[in-house]
C-alpha cells in the first residue's frame, strides 16, 4: 500500500517533468492548447487521475491555464520565468526597476561580447520600428517595438538563466512604466536606445552598460 | 458535477496560498517540520484528499519535501529562489557566474546606497571571521563566512525580489565556485572582500561594483 502510494507519486512526477519538457522545447508552445485528456492518457500511457494531478501542478507552476469549457492552455515556457512574473506582481515599482537593471545591465554587456550577425540585423530593424513609431506618433507600436528591442538585447546574451529570467518580466514592467513615461519624451528614449544598440554591435562593454544605466536612471527619477 | 469540481480545485489553491504565506512569513521555517495531517485538516477545514494535493503541488514548487516515515518539511521559503536553484542545476557553471554577477553587482550598489548601521557592523564581523579562517587555514569555516558576507551584502540592498532571487542561488554556486578556487590563494579573495565592504560602509557605488567586477573576472579567468 505504501509502495504503491510512494510509486504513484513519483509517476505524477515523471509525467509533470515530461510535460514540462515538451513545454521548455516549444514542442507545447506558449498560447498554444495541450491535447485532449484522453489522447495525453493514450501518449503517457496513464490513468486519468495521474494526469490530471500532474496538470494542476503545472497549473500550480505558472505554466498551464485551464480555462473553463475551453481545455488547458500552455501559459508560460519557464517554471522561472512564471515564478519571477508572480513575485513581482506582489513588489513595488522600485524594486522590480532594480531587478531589471541588474539583468538588462549584464545582458547588454555580454550582448557587446556574444551578439552575432543576426542579433545585430534584428537590432537595427528594431530600433526603426521604435523611430518610424515615434513619426507615427503611434504610442502602441512604439510600446512593442521597445519591448521586443529590450528582449532582443537580452537574447542576443546567449545566457538561457538570464533569457529564462527576462521572460515575463519585460512584460509585466513594460505597462506600469509606460504609463509612467507617458508624458516624458521618447525621442530622448530612442536616443539613448540606439547608443545601446551601437554599443551592442561595437562590442563596447563599458558603454553598453553605461547605456542601461543612463535609462534606468530616468526610470528612477521619474518614479522619485 | 462541474461545479463541484471548480470548487475543489480552487479551494486545493486556497490552502496552496495559506500554507504558503505560512511558510514566506516564516511561520513555518525552513528545515522545520510542519503540522501533522490531521491537525492541518482541521485547521483549515478540509479533507485529506484536498490537503494532500495541496501539499504535493507545494511538493512540486519546491516549498515542501516530503521524507519517507518522517512526515513533511519546509524547504524553501519562496517560490521564486526553489525555482531558481533547480534552473541552476540545469545550467552551466558560466552562465551561472553571469547572473550571479548580474545580482551581486546591483546588490553591492544598492547596499552601498541603503546600508544601516546593523548591516555595516555584521559585514565587518564577517570580514574578520573570514580573516580568522584564512589564519587558522580552516577551509570550512573560510567557505561559511564567505557565503554569509554575501548573502549580508544582497541583504543590505534592501530589495526583496533580490533576496529572493539570491536567496537559493549562493548556496548551491559556493560548492562548485569553490572546488574551482581551492587551490587559489584566498587572501587575494579576502581582499576583494575588505574593498567591497569598505565601497559599502563608505557609501561609494562604484567601487562597490568594481570590488564585485573583479572578484567575478577572477572567478571567469579560473573557468577558461
Amino acid at each position: 500500500m505504501e509502495i504503491l502510494k510512494t510509486n504513484r507519486l513519483s509517476l505524477v512526477e515523471q509525467i509533470v517533468a515530461q510535460m514540462e519538457s515538451l513545454i521548455e522545447s516549444g514542442t507545447w508552445p506558449v498560447g498554444g492548447r495541450i491535447p485532449p485528456e484522453f489522447d495525453l492518457m493514450t501518449q503517457f500511457d496513464v490513468s486519468r487521475n495521474t494526469l490530471r494531478e500532474a496538470i494542476r501542478a503545472l497549473v500550480h507552476a505558472g505554466l498551464l491555464q485551464t480555462r473553463q469549457g475551453s481545455g488547458t492552455y500552455v501559459s508560460s515556457s519557464s517554471v522561472l520565468g512564471a515564478a519571477l512574473k508572480r513575485r513581482i506582481q506582489k513588489a513595488n515599482l522600485l524594486e522590480t526597476l532594480e531587478v531589471r537593471h541588474a539583468l538588462e545591465r549584464e545582458a547588454a554587456q555580454l550582448a557587446a561580447i556574444r551578439r552575432n550577425e543576426e542579433d545585430i540585423r534584428e537590432l537595427q530593424l528594431l530600433l526603426e520600428a521604435c523611430q518610424s513609431a515615434i513619426r507615427k506618433n503611434d504610442s502602441a507600436a512604439y510600446v512593442n517595438a521597445d519591448l521586443k528591442l529590450h528582449q532582443t538585447i537580452v537574447a542576443a546574451s546567449h545566457n538561457s538563466i538570464l533569457i529564462d529570467l527576462y521572460e515575463h518580466m519585460s512584460a509585466s514592467l513594460q505597462d506600469s512604466v509606460h504609463n509612467l513615461v507617458e508624458d516624458a519624451p521618447s525621442c530622448w528614449h530612442h536616443h539613448v536606445h540606439r547608443k545601446l544598440v551601437e554599443a551592442i554591435s561595437e562590442q563596447k562593454t563599458d558603454r553598453a552598460a553605461e547605456a542601461v544605466n543612463d535609462y534606468i536612471a530616468q526610470f528612477k527619477r521619474i518614479l522619485e
